[in-house]
């Protein structure tokens, strides 16, 4: 090659490299387009009608990683398929519960997940009142002997849900700081924020050694009701039935689709959902909508020419159990190059902030984001991007993320609950979020910049 | 006698019967002490604490019955009695259905009052949609036969509650028109407003001669998910299993309390809410606060001094299954001079209007009303009283009756379900209710003009 032509060259590929494929316009163009899309809702319509409930490791997730496969295909998506991996399945059993001194009542009350199960018949026993986890934590050793202990939280609403970390951990962590003590049984104030006789189901954890008590949440006006009856001061004693079972080995899985990228060396950018819903609901917000609105953006990317990276569609499975859906993907993946990776896990609702965690490199990047997003009303968080629990294992690999992050105030009305139905996503949200996330994806599959790796 | 003193005295008695014992200003004074009230709160509160639900003819019902009398005792109101009544009791036993094609989906619904049971093992069929009542009655003769018919509505919010009288007839006569085609079952779209996995019971009606069929009513995030896959236009099969049964013989009653009044002439003002609930919730808002709210009122009177009327306060008994406590009243009472009646059934949220059935002549206590409810908010509705169920019978026998007309916006989010609970009570319209109602009794129970009767 003579010099003026390797020169000539060069000059071509940097020019080419400098300038997006899509120009800040089009990105523009493509955004407000979305603003009508019918892709999301379409989505969440379809997997909370035909298939329903999905809880992760049962024949119902299996149905939904069927659906999921031929509504990818329809879309026009590439390489898409089922990635399966197996883990541990805990189920539901029978549920009740009764108040039955001083006063009877009836409690709504549903299991946790990884609760151990009562006897056929159930147990009854006294009630001991603790109105936070602290106070829990704060029982003598072999105070709770015999006894079930009912542990109450002080949770708001907050818009960035970040109140859910703290109070959650009354779930996650109550029922085997109880079972230590010696409790027979918990039953906690649901992790929510709504006043409807709708228990908050939801995962918690006994660690090795914990042998697993029956642990249950209580709608939120149950526990009141109880407290109020504890402020009578008389003793308390209730019923407590939950006959769940744990089958070490179930399936779950992922469904994967791609839309190719015209630059191999440019890397992946992987963004999705997850799949699985708990079982009391048809999972509208938790998370059918998420998979719509990733979905959905993609859909809009690849109809409107080849972006330069890879985008691809991951439909995670167990989530909600913690289980196999997004380790194994990382498991599968961690030798790929991935070049950015972002998640849809918190409702319908508006994108109202976004965040990065990009490498220096690539802040013209987010500048460019930033100005994309404003006119949805998005503004941006100082704090760096942290994603969500599917694609935890790449971020903490040291690939780059970026979070649209979701209105969360009415959230934790639903989260968990029977009530996660289609009736509680606004299309008009849903269509922002699209537009949000169609935005994103148009300005970095096409960004000329490096963006991998942050931190590694 | 002689003439001058005959004179003099017929003056004296003329000037003592034109001027209210209590002036408009006290009444204005009494109605603002009470929108601090308590005694409202207390009573709705302690009823759905330590009684809970409390249907009619059950032992719950006498446990509330037991606990009024000793509340209305310990309040001070004299003649405190429990007058009991016996009729059939209709209770719940297991309910659940599921759809089982093309879309397997438990259903969150409820058997509806009178609702017939199925087999133990429960039943199944194909389902047929109707998207209202008059599709359902224009349905040919034996066209249902074998198959459960699943009805919809398009009922929605008012504030007057005026569409429950239109919608409600579907579940109400419902059940019935499809057992007359040949339906093995039927299944509403609950009659409310909400969208929580929460059913609306409520009585349904078999005529004479109709065999009851299983009916329950479904909640409505289930009914639409119902109207979806039914557009998907697939056959739709289902399972309903119910298993209420019906007890010829059950007791209900009456709790009855009085502010003795100074005038035994002058006739006894009736008011009250009614003490039983549906079994599903602590009926916190149908009716615990109605009865709150009227006897803080008559008690608040008490403690003002002793009106000219005598008002008695009735916590009636089985109003939601149209049972015994109403009729009951009256055939002891029917007798005794009424003056007026007036009934709190309809909620705890602020009182926005008020309307009136008074004979001529008691016009300006209408008037003298207007001016003491105005500063509440509450405007005056052209439209007569009706007064409500437990009423019913002194109304058509010719009864004054003044209706306080809650604010029914979001009554039928809650009404008959699950979700009736304290948390649904608002203390501050709470207080307005109280306000109002001590403000009407100041002007009634002292009116110097005759109340009684109307249109008799």
């Amino acid at each position: 090659m003579t010099k003026p032509i390797a020169r000539a060259l060069a000059a071509l590929l940097a020019t080419a490299i400098a300038t997006p494929a899509l120009s800040q316009h089009d990105a523009a163009a493509l955004r407000d387009a979305a603003l009508n899309d019918d892709i999301a809702w379409d989505i969440t319509e379809g997997l909370t009608t035909e298939v329903g409930p999905r809880q992760a490791g049962t024949e119902a997730e299996a149905r939904a990683r069927d659906w999921g496969k031929a509504r990818l295909e329809s879309l026009g998506f590439r390489n898409v398929r089922i990635e399966t991996c197996e883990m541990p399945v805990w189920t539901r059993g029978e549920e009740s519960g009764s108040i039955i001194a001083p006063f009877p009542a009836r409690l709504a009350l549903t299991a946790l997940g990884n609760s151990g199960a009562t006897p056929a018949k159930g147990i009854e026993a006294e009630v001991a009142y603790f109105p936070t986890l602290a106070d829990l934590e704060a029982a003598p050793a072999g105070s709770l002997t015999g006894k079930i202990a009912f542990v109450g939280h002080a949770m708001k609403r907050t818009q960035d849900g970040s109140s859910y970390g703290y109070f959650g951990r009354l779930r996650r962590n109550g029922p085997a700081v109880a079972a230590g003590k010696g409790a027979v049984g918990i039953v906690i104030r649901s992790i929510g924020t709504d006043y409807h006789r709708n228990p908050h189901t939801g995962g918690t954890v006994f660690p090795a050694g914990t042998k697993p008590i029956p642990a249950a949440a209580l709608a939120i006006p149950d526990a009141e009701n109880l407290e109020r009856i504890f402020k009578r001061g008389k003793p308390v004693r209730m019923t407590l039935l939950l006959t769940p079972v744990r089958a070490e080995k179930g399936q779950s899985g992922n469904v994967v689709a791609e839309v190719p990228g015209s630059d191999p060396g440019a890397g992946i950018i992987t963004i999705g959902g997850h799949l699985d819903s708990w079982d009391l609901a048809t999972g509208a917000i938790d998370d059918a909508s998420g998979l719509g609105i990733t979905t959905a953006a993609a859909k809009r990317i690849m109809d409107a020419g080849q972006p330069r990276r890879t985008i691809r569609v991951v439909w995670f499975g167990a989530e909600e159990v913690g289980g196999c859906g997004g380790p194994d993907y990382f498991a599968r993946r961690k030798d790929e190059r991935h070049a950015l990776t972002a998640e849809s896990d918190f409702g319908a609702d508006r994108v109202w902030r976004f965040a990065v965690k990009l490498p220096d490199a690539a802040k013209p990047v987010a500048d460019r984001l930033a100005i994309a997003l404003a006119p949805l009303g998005i503004g941006r968080n100082s704090e760096p991007a942290g994603g969500g629990a599917d694609i935890a294992p790449l971020v903490r690999a040291g690939v780059p993320v970026i979070d649209l992050e979701q209105d969360g105030t009415r959230y934790f009305d639903v989260h968990h609950t029977p009530d996660d139905t289609l009736d509680k996503v606004d299309l008009e949200q849903l269509r922002q979020n699209v537009a949000a996330w169609t935005a994103m994806l148009a300005i970095t599959a096409n960004a000329p910049e490096e963006l991998a790796p942050v931190n590694r």
